[in-house]
């Protein structure tokens, strides 16, 4: 921990950068500075980049996995009017719904009636108890996963035991129990649905939000 | 970018803990074992452990700051009912409602009307522009700053023109253009507000509401 500073001595002048326009530019001219982009294929770089600007860290491209058309997919997709289901109401809450290309619908069921009882007999976490109420939904959604490990690894058992395909996969629990094996797993089984993930015990809300962001700015031709 | 594995082969078996309380434990377990607590203070460790703990990263403690006096300042002003304001939704609909100790309100002006208007007017963003609509609510409250470092910087701005004193400033901005700075200012000059605060890049709505979360289940008496 760094020891904070006695409070004293004269206010600062803050010079500070104000308009939204030019910190995003700011930003994203220091992302590809120093992001390895590189090593991120061509048609996933703008959403490399969302996601390293909501989370801070440009060495996140190392961590990054991209299933092939995964990023055309989720375009196509959220083109087509796919709804988008989130694992947490703050993934949820992330997703800017004016960038969304066709007034999709976002869902979160975590705090439906029942989901707390269901959790109870199926010995498993509300969030993962959730995935159950998108039932045939499923077929043709995204789905952001930004928080339980839970989630995504209860969706996969779904996706095995023959539920409907969703049309992809952003998968970024966070955390120290599960996180990091579900998207082990994610990425080495997904029952043939494309994905996006963080491997590691990086990811959260606020990077599954951004990936949606990022594939609704370029469905609509937004570019980054 | 770590090249995704083909999809194929047999469905894999997924053992994983499904508990929430075991993987609560087994996370602050973890958490105990690799982080370096011994750099905070006692009394912000349990909200060290709760930070780390959204974020999955334990290097965290390195960057952290706790201002005298913050931790205890921000249970009492729960436990005597103050308001939360947030900068973003993401972090209000990241603070758990029952752990709050109070039934404290949870403000995000972001959309309220009239947010775009006074930002443009201000040639600032809209999260910075909501900053003045906490007026002289902002007495004792606490504040949780989990996105928009320009909402930092103003509240510093309202605070060095004399407005009323929070209870406490969480001080997360995230990202690029101005977040490290705001912190830096935050830590340099608080204008006798407590704070807590990461110096750097990292932050987000999840270590924001994290910081809520802890002093709530500090302020019930629950421990970390």
């Amino acid at each position: 921990m760094i020891p904070a500073a006695h409070d004293g001595g004269s206010p600062p002048l803050m010079e500070y950068e104000r308009d939204p326009a030019a910190i995003y530019e700011a930003s994203f001219r220091i992302i590809e500075a120093e992001a390895d982009l590189a090593r991120v294929p061509e048609e996933a770089r703008p959403l490399a980049i969302r996601l390293i600007h909501a989370c801070g860290m440009t060495d996140i491209t190392a961590d990054l996995a991209v299933s092939a058309g995964a990023v055309e997919r989720g375009i196509a997709a959220l083109r087509a009017g796919a709804a988008i289901f989130c694992d947490a109401e703050m993934v949820a809450h992330g997703i800017i719904r004016r960038h969304l290309p066709a007034g999709n619908d976002v869902i979160c069921r975590l705090n439906d009636a029942g989901v707390a009882e269901r959790a109870t007999a199926l010995r498993t976490t509300r969030s993962a108890a959730q995935v159950e109420l998108w039932g045939d939904d499923l077929a043709g959604a995204v789905i952001a996963i930004g928080n339980a490990p839970t989630a995504l690894f209860h969706l996969l058992e779904r996706l095995r035991d023959g539920a409907p395909r969703p049309a992809l996969i952003l998968g970024f629990p966070v955390g120290f129990v599960g996180a990091a094996e579900s998207k082990a797993a994610l990425a080495g089984h997904s029952f043939g649905v494309p994905f996006v993930t963080l491997f590691g015990r990086r990811g959260g809300s606020a990077l599954a939000a951004a990936a949606v962001n990022a594939l609704s700015l370029m469905a609509k031709g937004a570019g980054a």
